[in-house]
C-alpha cells in the first residue's frame, strides 16, 4: 500500500518535562528529582547547546494531582514557595523589586490565569513611592500589570511590558501564564517555573514575541501552567496509553497471581511498556511502528486539512482556573513578602 | 496474542444525528433532509420501538458552520426560529403560555448556555398576571427560570421544575442545555429540537432525572447544544478520518488528473471510505478491524481507569457560549412572541 | 407664607433598630443590648400590638464597623454564628433539614447578595436523599436556591418558594435578603435575623409577597444586611447630624477646656442633641421645626416628582458585598452544620 | 447664636457644565447651546484664565435622559458620534492613529466604564503593523489598553500609557473616564468630551497625576461620564429642589388658573427660582441664607468627619453602565473607523 507521507508536526511543548524523556544524562541537559508525598519536583539545567533545542537555563516543574481538593491545594502552595524562593535566589532576586505581568487574555476562562493573578496579587509599589511614608519590614515592593491580548488591544505585550518597565525600572519581571499541554496527564497538573522567560509559540494564545532578558532588559522569571491541550496530543497519548495496557495485560496475565487484578488504578502506567514491533504491528498496523514523534505528524496530517486539530480544556475550567489561581496568588505573595504567612487569609 | 476484552462503552450519545447514520429507512425511523446554503435542517420522526432506543418523537435538528461569524449567526437564527415555529406549531404550542427552563451550571461556562438564555428571555407573565392591564397584542405569557444544578442547590432540577408548574400552570416547558457531542463535527455547531423532553444521562452535568410530559405532565420541548466532548469520542473520530483520508488518497493517486490535489480542505471527509478490511489492518492492525462501537469500548477502557477520558471543550468556549445564547436568545424572543423582529435591538 | 403640605412618606423601614427609637420600655416592645468590642447586638421582641406596626416575633441585629476589614470581619462572622445559633435554637430548628433561599438579582450587584450566599453555601440534602449513603455525623441536610426576581423569571418569588418547599418539605427557610437602609450609618454594617419571615415591601427589589410561616407553612428565618439607601433618608439624617454638631459644639465652646478639641472623629455623634426648638428654627427655620418624619416627608414630595429620590449604593459595592457574602456563608455553613470550623478554609 | 465656620469644601466638579452657571459672556468664557429633540449639546470654550479654574480647551457636554431605553440610545450614540468628530476635526486628529485609554476599576462597576469601553473598541493596529497586509480603507489604526488602577498595579495609570505610547507612538490618546456628578440630574445622563485630558482630582478614583498633552506630549481627547455623586451634593441639590418648588407653589397657587396643577412632572424644575431672601430664611433659616457653596462647605463638614459623606451610585448600576458602554463603544468604533456604520450589529 502507499506510504504515510510524514510532514511535521511542529511538536510544540511549553513544558521541559514532556520533551526531555530519554534525554537525562545526555550533554547539555542535568536532571534532578524529587518528590515530597504524591508531589514531584523535577530540576532540570539546560546548556546552551541542548538537545531539546529549549532556550537555557533553570526550569523547575512541580507536578500534582489535583488542585481542587483543598488539602493538596495548601501542600501544592507551600512547595510552590519553596522553589519559587529557591529559584529568585539562585538569581540574587528574592527581595528585589518585582513587575508581576499576567499574561493572556481576562475574557477566555482557559487563558485567564495570568490576568486573574496578577490582578490578585498584593501591590505595595505606589506606598514605596510615596515621600515620608516608610513601608513595615517584609513587604518589597511589588507592582502588577496585566498587557492584555493583542488580539484586545492591538499591542504585542512585549511591546506594553518594555514600555512600562522602562518608565518604572524594576529590577525583574515575574511573568504568569496559560499553556499547552503536551499530555493529558499534565494539564492542570503542573507548575513550571524558569528563569528564561517567555518564548515565541508558547501561551495559550499566539505568536506571542518573546519577553525574556534579552528583550526587556531585566530577568524574566516565567510561571506557567499548562491549561489546554490538541487533539493530536488526546490522540497520540491514547495510543502510548494503549500500548501501555496491553503490556500490562501481557505481562499480569502470565502471572498467574495477579490474574484477577483490576486495571481501575493507574498501576499499568507505573510500568514500563514492554511490547515488540511486532506486537505493535499486530495491535495497530503501521501506525503501531511508527515513533511517538511521527505518530503525532500522521494524526496532524489528518486533523489539520479539516479544521479538527481543536484545542481544547477541560469541562471543570472555571473551577479548576479559580484553584489554580488561588494557589499562586498565595505563594508569589509569601515569595515576595516575607512577612506573608499562609495562615493569614488575604481577602480573595 | 491475548484477546482485546470489549466491555460496553454505553455510548452516550444526546443527539439523534450522531447514531442515525445507516437507519435511513428502517423500520419506526423516517428522516427527511433539507440545506439551505451551508445550513443543514434534519427531521427524524421515532417510532416507539425505534432501532436507536430514543425516545419516540420529532427531532429537527439544524447544523451549521461557525457561529461567531456575524452574518452566519443571522442565517443560523432565521433558520431556528422557522424550525421552533413549526415544531411547536405541530404541537399546537405556538402562543400558548410558556416557561422557559435554562438547565445546567451558571458559573461553569461550558455548562452555562441554558442558564445564559434563560436570564435574558424576554418575560412578560407578570404582565399577564397584572389585574386591570391589557398586555398588547402579539405577546405570549412567558416565564423563565434557571434550577441551577444538584452539586449547588442539593435539589433535582425535575424536582424544582415540577413545583413551579404546579404553581403558575405553564402550558408547556421550553428547556435549553448544554449536550455531550459525540463528534467533533458537531461541537457548537448543532441545535437540536425535539417534543420529548430531556432525558437522563444528557446534557452536561451528570445523571439528571427525565424532564418530559411524563414526568412534569406538561409538553416539553427541549433545545439543545453539544459544547462538551470526550476523549474516547476524539480518538474514535480521528481514526475514522484518518481511514478516509487513506481511502480519498487511494482514490485519487489512481485518479492521475488529480494527482496534486490538495487534502487541505473538506474534500475528502464528503467522499464515502471504502477501504477494505485488509487495508484497514494494515494500516491499524487489529483496531483497524474493529466496528466504530468497539474501538469506542475499547478506548473507554484504556482511557477510563487512568482517569484520562476527560470531558473537553473548544479553548474558545467563552465567546461562543456567548454567540450561541445570542442565537437562542433572539430565536426564542421572535418565536414566543410574534410581535418581535430580528431587526429589534433587543438589549443583551 | 403658604403651609407646607406634608402628605405621607411610607416611611420604609426594613430594620427594627432604625424604627425602635424611644420606644423601649412601651407596651408590647422588649429590647436587649449588648456589646462586644465594637459590634453590638440588639435583641427586640414584638408582640402582636407592638407600635412599631412590625410583625411579632424575634429580631436580633448585629452592627458592626467595617466589614472589608480582614480581623474585624472574622469577629463579625463568630458574633453572627452565636446569634443565628441562638435564634434557631430557640424556635428549636438547629439541625433541622433547611432550605437556603437567596432572595435578589444576582446580575445586579447591590441586590446580589441573597445569590450570591446562596451559592456558595455547602449543601448536602442529595447526599441525604441517595440511598445507601450514610452522611457523616455533624452535617445537617441543607438545599440552596436562588428563585431571581419577577422581571427577570415572570414569577414571584413567594410562588416558586412554595412550589419547590412542597416538592422536597424542608424544615424550615433561612431567606437572605439584601435590604434598604433607613439610615446612612447602617448601610452595608447591619446584619438583621428575625423568626418573622420577609414582608412586602422589604428589600432591594420591590412589592415582593410576603414569604413567611403564614404563606410558606414552614418557619422562615430572614437574614437581611442594608445595602442601599434612598436620597430622602440622606438628606434627612444629614439634617440631624447637623443638628447635633450644632448642639456639640454649643456644648463644647461652653465649656472653655475643650474649646480645641477637633470635630474629626465621631465623638458629637455619641452625644444627644440638646438644641431648643428656637435654636432649631434659627439654623434651619420652619424645616428646624418639623419632626423627623415631616422632614422626610417634606424631601421626597421635593425629590419624587421630579425623579430624584434616587436608590443608591456605595460606591465600593463590588468589594463590600463580597465581603459581606463571606462573612454570611462561611457564618452560615457553620451555623447548619455542626462540624464546620471557621478554621477551616472552604473554597470560596 | 455661634456662627457658622464655613471652611472650605473643595467643590470637586469633573464636569464644565456644573460650573458654568452664571458665566455665560464673562471674559475667557464662550458658551454655545443646542437642543435636539430631548439630547441637548453645549459647548464651552475657554481660554487660559477663565473664571472656571478650568483648563483652557473646548468641552462638548451632550445632556440627556435615560440611556436605558433603546431607542433613546440610539439617538444619543448619533449624537456623540457627530459631536466626537466634529471635536477630532477641529484637533486635526479624525482618522489617525489612535490609542483608547478606559482609566478606571474594571472590577468596581461605578469605575468600570473605562475598561469595558475600551476592552471592546475594535482594534486594527496590528493589522496595520503586519508586512504585506493591506487594511481595507475606512478603517484607521487603533489600539486600546486598560492600565487598570494604582491600588491594583502599583503604577501610575500616567505611568503606563506614557510608557506605551513612547513605544508604539499613536497620534493621539481618547481615554474614557468615569466621573462624579456634581448634581442629581446629570448622574449617568451626561457625556462630556474635551481636548484638554484627564486632571488631577477628576474620576471615580483618586489623586490621579495628569493625563493630557503637556504630560504625554500627544494629543488626549477625554469622554468622561458621571456614574458617582456624593452625600453633600444630593444634600446640596435637594435645598435647591427645595427652593424651587417653594418658589413654583407661590406662583401658581396666586395665578388661580393653574392652581390644581401637580407637581408631579418635572415642571418646576424648569422655572426660575425666585425667592427673596427673607421667605429663604423662613424656609430653612441660617442655611436658607447661605450661597450655594457655603451650604455644601457647611454639610461637608458635618459629614465628613464621621465618615458620612459616602460616594454613592445608583442601584441599578450593573445595568446602565452596560448600556453606556453600549452607547460608547458603538458611537467610538463608527467615528474612529468611518466604514462601521450602526446598523451593522457588531459582537458586544
Amino acid at each position: 500500500m502507499h506510504e504515510i507521507d510524514l510532514k511535521n508536526y511542529s511538536i510544540r511543548s511549553d513544558l521541559v518535562v514532556d520533551v526531555m524523556a530519554g534525554l537525562e544524562g545526555e550533554k547539555g541537559v542535568h536532571i534532578e528529582k524529587r518528590k515530597q508525598e504524591n508531589i514531584s519536583v523535577t530540576d532540570v539545567f539546560l546548556d546552551q547547546d541542548n538537545p531539546l533545542k529549549k532556550k537555557e537555563g533553570h526550569y523547575i516543574t512541580i507536578c500534582f494531582d489535583d488542585v481542587t481538593d483543598t488539602t493538596n491545594r495548601k501542600k501544592i502552595e507551600k512547595i510552590f514557595v519553596e522553589e519559587l524562593k529557591r529559584l529568585l535566589e539562585e538569581k540574587e532576586l528574592l527581595g528585589k523589586t518585582c513587575l508581576v505581568v499576567g499574561l493572556g487574555n481576562y475574557e477566555s476562562t482557559p487563558d485567564s490565569l495570568g490576568p486573574k493573578v496578577a490582578s490578585k496579587v498584593l501591590v505595595t509599589r505606589y506606598l514605596f513611592e510615596m515621600k515620608d511614608v516608610e513601608v513595615e519590614k517584609g513587604y518589597s515592593s511589588v507592582a502588577a500589570i496585566t498587557p492584555g491580548v493583542s488580539g484586545t488591544t492591538g499591542i504585542e505585550s512585549s511591546d506594553i511590558i518594555l514600555g512600562i518597565v522602562e518608565r518604572i525600572h524594576p529590577d525583574f519581571i515575574l511573568a504568569i501564564d496559560a499553556l499547552a499541554s503536551s499530555s493529558i496527564e499534565r494539564i492542570n497538573r503542573t507548575i513550571q517555573m524558569t528563569d528564561t522567560g517567555i518564548h515565541p509559540g508558547s501561551g495559550v494564545g499566539n505568536k506571542r514575541k518573546e519577553i525574556s532578558e534579552s528583550t526587556i532588559h531585566i530577568p524574566v522569571i516565567a510561571i506557567g501552567v499548562p491549561t489546554v491541550i490538541d487533539g493530536v496530543t488526546i490522540v497520540s497519548d491514547t495510543i502510548q496509553y494503549m500500548f501501555k495496557q496491553f503490556s500490562y495485560n501481557k505481562e499480569n496475565i502470565d502471572k498467574k497471581s495477579q490474574k484477577l487484578a483490576p486495571i481501575t488504578s493507574k498501576n499499568y502506567l507505573e510500568q514500563e511498556e514492554n511490547l515488540t514491533q511486532e506486537e505493535k504491528k499486530e495491535i495497530l498496523g503501521m501506525v503501531g511502528n511508527l515513533s511517538e514523534e511521527e505518530v503525532k505528524s500522521l494524526i496532524f496530517e489528518v486533523l489539520t486539512p479539516i479544521g479538527y486539530n481543536l484545542m481544547v480544556t477541560v469541562k471543570e475550567v472555571d473551577f479548576v482556573t479559580e484553584c489554580l489561581s488561588k494557589v499562586l496568588v498565595k505563594g508569589i505573595n509569601q515569595t515576595l513578602h516575607q512577612k506573608i504567612k499562609t495562615e493569614e487569609e488575604s481577602y480573595f
